[in-house]
């Protein structure tokens, strides 16, 4: 049973928006991921989806507003919730959903990506 | 809504050993706590337990060593195995488990705490 350090997993990679899996809890994903630009909008249907930012800022747009997240900050998007992530500048996240939930939820693209570990 | 800032949360309380749930997610609870000392030997059989240090140092003492963890470092606990969390100094944490679960696991004592919310 290894610690995973957070930021010596994110200076692992450079890609956006492609989450990487560094630990797994009760059947859920823990991932580290960068993201900068505008993602889709989206929902889960099965899962409430955690964003907790570690560095950066993340902006999440939702049907009557948008959540704003500094480094330290968390929200809980309800499943079933339409959202759009989105960060002006080079953000990284803690993301937790169930193993097997598309980035993309209900609306697989181009955007959607793989499952994988690091 | 609410972004949960993590920082604003744990300069509400100065209680040790007693997490705070700041949210919800898929019937688990995301909680902070305080911890200073050392807890007790416990276990969560239905459960994975996951540690996300904020702040200090955490030491995890389990059946065949020790990890050791400082901030932005985490480490899932995985269910049935004996561990026992201490800290030197003041450590701040995330936690996450399932609604209803024990601090203290298998293990009551006068250091269960309720399931209180901030």
């Amino acid at each position: 049973m290894d610690a995973v350090n957070l930021a010596e997993k994110l200076a692992l990679f450079d890609d956006r928006w492609a989450p990487k899996i560094v630990a797994e809890m009760n059947g859920h994903k823990i991932a580290v991921v960068k993201v900068q630009g505008e993602f889709i909008w989206h929902e889960h249907a099965e899962s409430d989806d955690f964003f907790l930012v570690l560095g950066g800022r993340l902006a999440i747009d939702l049907p009557d507003g948008t959540v704003e997240l500094g480094p330290g900050e968390l929200v809980v998007v309800p499943r079933g919730v339409q959202h759009r992530p989105r960060a002006a500048e080079l953000t990284e996240l803690l993301l937790i959903e169930p193993l097997g939930t598309a980035n993309t939820g209900d609306a697989p693209s181009d955007r959607t990506a793989p499952e994988e570990r690091l």
